[in-house]
Formats: structure tokens, sequence, C-alpha cells
């Protein structure tokens, strides 16, 4: 394989996960290893930047603030969901990439992101413009396939886990049989998130709470719920809820949509956790129902990242430039997990194309048979993802997030109306 | 004053905190130093297990627990909303005392708690029964006059100053002028949690996150917020609002309420948070809006305690035994912020009687004239009080807190009915 000399161009897209900077910082240590590599430029908001033609210069930001990306939530390049659609888009990327000598593309992403990529390296194919373009995974869903797991996963489900224990001491403090409390994750169509919960029980604990899990994958039974959470009141004196917000009834309809609009089709306010706690409500009278709502703070929590987490995402951005120097093209890094005992992983590729728009589910066999609760095969799967903590430095009291300069790049081209 | 001879009895009520164990460890550890305590015991879920006679051993629970009590959110001991009224429940729990030779009463809770323990002291007092009674002040609305600040306070502004900061990472790659990003936070009568959000901000950045503070002091303005709201998407491409859950409009009703009846009477779900949400999304069309609503987490999130406000709480568990031994009763220990410089703080003591019943609000002084962010003079108050972080134990990704034995003390006395 020819060495190719010239420029790297990384990009972020999609929502972003605490640990989606950590595979930047890999990117750009693992660039300066090598000479063919000149220089190493950021986009501003993904694609979008791309197009507007708006690179930053990330060779010139200081170490200090690129140590401070492995632990920094929230995109620091800026993301965005835009969706290349015309050919004339594409021809506007190439151009940019012409005009900044860009022979090496990192996009880090999901599976729209992934997709783009793919599209974006087989115009530079068709018009025989050398360049290697290698996608880079994150999601807190984990619905990639291919890869073991995502970079960014295993960062929400430790917050997650972690917010459910400590919530655990404080309802069972104020339990008197007549407390419930609601937690409301995130995940649309899929619950890895929701299950992920299940790590805040102990080993051999299965009374711990979370009590009930209730996933997208598993129809709502409303009856068998409430016995659920009387039988549990009863025995706990508390019941801890997790609910993914995707939640779905038994003809597949939201739960939460279903309480969106009343009978005279007022919009109702609310999601999966209030619809929930409004039929606890209704049909468990004297039941006092608290519900809480993280939000996105499930996927920007950089005070209780996953070292292994944050050091798979840096590890990832590495493996990405390590392929494209190798001579790869179109693929994505991915994660393998060992066969031994211990855990351990190791980057693979696989082809962009195979990742672009395939979903990898929760599998059925990781539930339990009740439909509530996660078993073993899930726990083993997830509990070596969400160890180690990483220090974040604080300062005044607060973490500190790095900030980088954005020292722009010279625009060349005519302006691009996006 | 003659040493007095007997047994300790600790109880939590109200709601709890992220420190209130700290006091029981300080009480514990105290009570040890003083050879006139014989017995050191809990009542489990405050003046309600009294009344009951559910009593534990404290001494004899490991020194490891006790230890973690130091960082173990939630009432470790229970807790109640129980309130005294029948003179009946009074004369049950001096006998209780009676039966238990308990001489030093120590009660960690807010001002409904405080004032319960005054009037068992006064009980004791008309009963000739000699009896110390020492209160011990939580809570995270920081409403108890007389004391500079309370336990349990500075660990909720820190939790909520570190998911704004983490939060407005994400936000930030987000924006592109139309992400309207807020976070509902505790706080029915005052704004005190909401204003800690003000720590989020770096030091001379008065345009940092959170961009607006809706507290429940200033009666909320649609039309200036909604202006606002406008300037801060022009200027930052995000905007991120806090809400305290008791916002009221120029009426005095709360906006949340407002939310929750349609026209035709129907109840409707959803907080502050959410109501916001509705009167941004329709008045600002094409404006992306997330809520997060940490509800809970806010008073138990372990893993984000200030390290200040934890030692705090230990010392004035410590201070009221000493205060005990001294003779004193009848009292709460209260925080008083030195003079220096350099934030110290010492404890004091207050009359029962004097902090029972009154409420200290949030200064309006403390606040900008535009109602919508805090001045100097709150961030000199808030910002020693978050100072340092508390390392959490982990095991296997989340982290580990206290589990007492709970073992029961034998009870001597019939039922009684609660």
């Amino acid at each position: 394989m020819a060495e190719l000399v010239g420029n790297v161009l990384v990009g972020q897209s999609g929502g972003p996960t605490s640990v989606i900077n950590a595979s930047v910082a890999g990117i750009i240590s693992e660039a300066l290893n090598h000479e063919c590599i000149e220089e190493i430029y950021g986009a501003l908001n993904g694609v979008q930047g791309i197009l507007q033609e708006d690179l930053i210069d990330l060779a010139s930001e200081s170490q200090q603030q690129i140590r401070a990306l492995r632990h920094t939530p929230g995109a620091a390049l800026g993301t965005c969901r835009y969706k290349l659609k015309k050919q004339q888009d594409f021809d506007r990327i190439l151009e940019v990439f012409k005009a900044h000598n860009i022979r090496y593309f990192f996009y880090i992403g999901g599976n729209d992101s992934q997709d783009t990529a793919d599209k974006i390296s087989k115009h530079a194919q068709a018009q025989s413009y050398d360049l290697r373009v290698i996608g880079v995974p994150k999601t807190i869903d984990n619905d990639l396939s291919i890869t073991d797991h995502t970079p960014g996963y295993a960062s929400a489900i430790k917050y997650i886990a972690a917010s459910v224990r400590e919530l655990a001491c404080d309802n069972e403090s104020m339990g008197h049989g007549d407390l419930v409390s609601i937690v409301e994750v995130m995940g649309r169509s899929a619950g890895w998130l929701a299950a992920g919960a299940a790590l805040a029980k102990r080993r051999d604990h299965p009374h711990d709470p979370p009590h009930l899990i209730l996933l997208p994958e598993i129809p709502f039974n409303q009856e068998k719920v409430l016995e659920e959470v009387k039988r549990v009141l009863k025995r706990e004196r508390f019941c801890q809820i997790v609910v993914a917000e995707g939640l779905v009834d038994a003809d597949g309809n939201y739960v939460a949509a279903d309480a969106q609009t009343d009978a005279f089709g007022h919009a109702q306010l609310g999601g999966a956790g209030d619809a929930l706690a409004e039929i606890i409500g209704q049909n468990l009278p004297g039941v006092k129902i608290r519900v809480a709502k993280p939000g996105l703070l499930q996927r920007c929590a950089g005070h209780a990242v996953s070292k292994t987490d944050s050091d798979e995402a840096y590890r990832a951005g590495q493996a990405a430039v390590e392929a494209a120097i190798r001579g790869e093209t179109d693929k994505m890094v991915t994660l393998l997990r060992g066969d031994g005992e211990q855990y351990a992983s190791e980057t693979g590729l696989a082809p962009l194309a195979d990742v672009a728009n395939s979903v990898k589910k929760l599998p059925r066999e990781w539930i339990n048979e009740d439909g509530t609760s996660m078993n073993f095969q899930f726990l083993r799967y997830a509990q070596p993802l969400i160890q180690g903590e990483v220090v974040v430095p604080h300062d005044n009291g607060v973490p500190v997030f790095a900030r980088l300069d954005k020292s722009r790049v010279d625009k060349s081209l005519p302006a691009y109306e996006v």
C-alpha cells in the first residue's frame, strides 16, 4: 500500500455521549505519530461544517485541552443531524476535501453517521479521489450491529445504575408500604439503557431495586404490572420502577402517547414515567408516586463515566487512524470481546455498508421470563463494561471540562447554502 | 452540671439528604468518647419508631458501616413525616424513653422535626424526666433560620451545578439556534436550590449557562421570559433554563398547576418544566425543547457530595453530643460562618423554639435586577459550601453504601397503635 500523504479531518455526528470526545483525543494522539499526516483538522458540527468549510486546526490546541477531552461530555466539535441528500452536497464535500487536501476522514457517530461516511467514501472513489474513510462508533443506545457494544453505552448505564442505587437509599428510608418511585430512562425503540439499571442490584440479591424494569421489548401489561407493584410494596415497603421512554402496549402504541391526548383530543404533557404514574395513581389509591426523568443527563454525566468505556472510546479513535494508515477504508472500528474469563476487548473492523442500516436488538433471552427483570446473561454482558471510575478535575467545586480554542482554518472556497 | 448517665437515642426525620447519615456517624463517634453514655440506640423511622419501640443498637454496628454512613444517601435509620399530635403520643414517647433509659435524644431534621423535638423536650420537663434534647439541622431546602446554611443543601446544589454544566456541554454541541434545554429542580416555596445552578457558571463568564434561572420568588412573566429565550438563542445558539418546581405567576398560582387542568377540567400531567416547555413550544415554533427532571436524585446523589457539606454534617452530629454532655438541652446545632476572607464555619446553638417555625428566605438582593440570574452576593454565600469532593468506594462499577445490621433492641412495652 503506497503511503498517502495529506491531512486528517475528524467530525462528530448525532447525539453526543459522555465519551465521544475521548475518541477525538484518540484520533489526534495517534495521528501525531504518523509523518504522512500533515494537518489535523476538525469539522464543526459534522458534515454541516464540512459543507460550510467550517474547519478548525486541532493540532494547535493545547495538550491539556486534548487530554481534558477524555472526560468531557458533549461533542466538543459540535454535532448535527444533517442528512446529505443532494448530489450537490456530495460534490461540495469533495470540493472541500480537495481544497484542504483531506486524505483521511474519521467520522464518529451512530447508524446514520456511518451511512453518511459510507456515501462520502463511495463518492470520492467514483471521482478517483484518494481518500480513506474510517468510522468510529458512538451511541448510548448500543444499537449498532457487528460491534460487541458501542462506546458511550457503558457510561450511560453506569450513571443510570448509580442513580438508581442512590435513589434506592432514599426511597427505602421513606417507604412505609406506600411509595412508588419511577425513573424514566431514554430508549425509544430498544431497552438497552433501561436494562442497564439492573446493574444497581447487588450480586445474588434479586430483590434489590430496581424491582421492575419496563422495556420497549415487552408489551406493557397494566394488570400484571399493578399486581407486581402491590406485591413489591408489601414485601419491600417501596417499589422502584425503571421505565423506558419507548414503552408500548400490546397494540404497539406508546404508553406515553396514550396519555398525550385525552378524550377530547387535547394534547397532554408527560412521558412514559408520568403516564405510568397516572395509571398507578388511579389504580392504587393512597400510594405516593415520585417520578424522576434525568433526560439528557444520561448521556452527559461526565462525573460518572466508566473508565472501561472511556478507554475503549479513546482506543477506537487510535485504531481508526492505525487502520487508515494501513490502507483500510470504508470500514468502521468495532469492539470485539475476548473469550477469556477475564473481560478484555480489542478493536476490529467491519465494512461501513454492513453497519449502516442494521440495528442490534436486546436479546429476548437476556430478559427474565416475567419480562420485568434482566437475567445473568445480560449482567455477564454489561457488568464488565461499567468497571472503573474516571476522576474528573474540579475547580471551585464543579467539574472542569475541555474548551477548545477552535482556531479556524482559512476558507478558500465560495460560501455554500446548507 | 451533674453528670447524666444513660443512653443515647438518634432519630432521622423528614426528607433525606445526601449527608444526613454523616450526622448520625458524627453522633455515634462522639458518643463513644463519653463514659456517661452507656448505649447508643437508633430509632427506626423517626418518632414513629419511638412510638412503636422499634429501636436498634447502633454501637453493635461495624466500624466500617459507620464510616460508610459518611457517604451514604437516604436516611439509614429510616425516616417519617409523622406529626405528633395527641397527648397520648407524648406520653408513649416518654414511656419508651424511660423503659430504655434514654437520657440523650438527638433528632436530625428540618423545621417540623425541630418542632417535634422541642415538644418532646417540654413534655419530659413537665414530667420531671431528666432528658437532654439537641436537634441537628438537615434539609436540602436550606430554609432553616438562624443557621448560616443547612447540611444537605450544599451537596444538592453541587449536584445541580455539576449536572447543569455537563448538560451545557451536550446542549452547546447540539444547538443551532433552536434548542431550549430545561432542568426542573426542587423547591416549592423558595429558590435556594434553583439559585445554586448559578454555580455552574465560570467566574466572570455571566453568559455561561444556565442562561435563565426561574425562581419562585420572582413571578413568572411569560412575555419577558420568551423575549429573553429568543435573545439567548440568537447569541448562544442554545438556551439553558433552570426552573424551580414552585414557579408562580403574578397572581401567585403555580405555573405547573395551570397546565394541570385544561379548559374542560381534565387533569393533565407534568410539572413546572413541562409547563414551561409547552409555553415555549407554543410561542416559539420550530424550537426543540428538552426537559430533564432529576427529581429526588437531587437529594441523594452520593457520588456528587460536597466534602465541605459532608464534614459539616458530621461535625454537627459531634457538636450535638458535646453540647448535651455539657448540659445543654432544647437547642439545635447551628452553623456559623467566620468573618475572614477564607471560608470557615463553626458550630453554635440556638433555642429549638426559635428555629421550629420560622423560614429562611432567599434574599431578594442576591437576585439580579432582571430576576433571572444570581449576583455575586449569592455566589459569595454558596461557592464555599460546595468545595471538595468525597470519593465514594465502588464495587463492580457502582457506588457502595452503608447497610446497617439493625440489630433490634428487645421491646419491653406493650404494642402501641400509630
